[in-house]
């Protein structure tokens, strides 16, 4: 009842390298009613970046000022920074009717599930294997070798987490992935407790005599 | 744990003239894996009709016999005839690692849930209104005009039961329909109990060393 046509918020987890990036950019790309919400962070501005549209770019006594305040939804240190979602964001999300993506790790899928509940539908990607997922983060090229092996240890990490999410997504197809993963939206957009209104609204209505 | 990889019990319930039969004809034929199981019934074969394969054809006595060795998952009197599932189907059918699909009402769901809990999934699809359900069992021209007035009274009875539901799917426009129904089905496949041991093998296996 109380969650009664308020939107879903979806929660992507993987290890780097699992494919998430392409699956979400694919599903906002598919129902522009799903929203990345902006994040805070401490860290600095890259070129091109606009304060207020990719991040709110704040310092970190302003951060810390928002986390005493409780402000966060969830937040995280990651490589010597800071990021968080602000609730205030979340609820004016939902307010307007919108959904919204998150791109967190368990920590933060934690927290979301314990501020906002049966609202949250957390999902993990899995990668087809860690020797697989080794062999995509080389193929990248990007990173250094003592790189990619720290991230194949977070990645571990990561994954002893699994027993947190609701959904998992194998990525060994990136078709059948990107299926699973659509439907796991679109199947929480008919949970019951979010469009019974409409069966209400029929019961309510006028007997059936008019045609 | 206890369900990891077993196979999901979709349920589909919706007032007569709703969509539900063209919708479930769809699903079963874009999954293979997902099967109706075949029903007991007491009725009288129809010309066509194969014991075995559309139903299994017993009398009465078989049936109440089934009833009380407590043999049926569900049942039902539908028009004087005596139709029900034998659990033995089922478990069959998910020891194969089949799907099931249900065509029954909330009392079928009912006792499917509490025989199966969270393998079997709810779903009800929803007519647009009584007055547009009104209208397509008159476009049918199969029913008289109190073979339809008795059919609406259902429907109202039905829809009075959509709170026992885990999803509900308006079906205002088909494709939509359809897109939702199949979208909770395969969400149902990757509920995390039933993925878990895909997540445990990665863990498993040896480090990423190989490439």
């Amino acid at each position: 009842m109380s969650n009664s046509a308020r939107g879903v918020l979806l929660v992507v987890s993987s290890p780097s390298g699992a494919g998430k990036t392409t699956l979400c950019r694919r599903l906002r790309a598919e129902f522009s009613n799903l929203t990345f919400s902006v994040s805070y962070t401490t860290r600095t501005p890259r070129p091109g970046e606009v304060d207020g549209r990719d991040y709110h770019f704040v310092d970190t006594e302003t951060f810390q000022k928002m986390v005493a305040r409780d402000e966060f939804a969830e937040y995280a240190m990651v490589h010597e920074n800071l990021y968080g979602t602000a609730v205030a964001a979340i609820e004016e999300a939902l307010a307007a009717g919108r959904d919204v993506l998150f791109d967190v790790d368990y920590q933060g899928g934690r927290m979301l599930r314990q501020r906002f509940g049966d609202e949250v539908v957390l999902v993990f990607i899995l990668p087809p294997s860690l020797a697989e997922l080794a062999r995509r983060l080389r193929a990248r090229g990007t990173d250094a070798p003592e790189v990619i092996e720290r991230r194949l240890e977070v990645a571990r990490e990561e994954l002893r987490h699994y027993h947190e999410y609701d959904y998992l997504v194998m990525n060994d197809h990136l078709e059948r992935a990107y299926d699973a993963l659509r439907s796991i939206y679109v199947a929480q957009r008919h949970l019951r407790p979010r469009l019974e209104h409409l069966a209400r609204a029929i019961l309510d209505a006028h007997g059936p005599a008019s045609s």
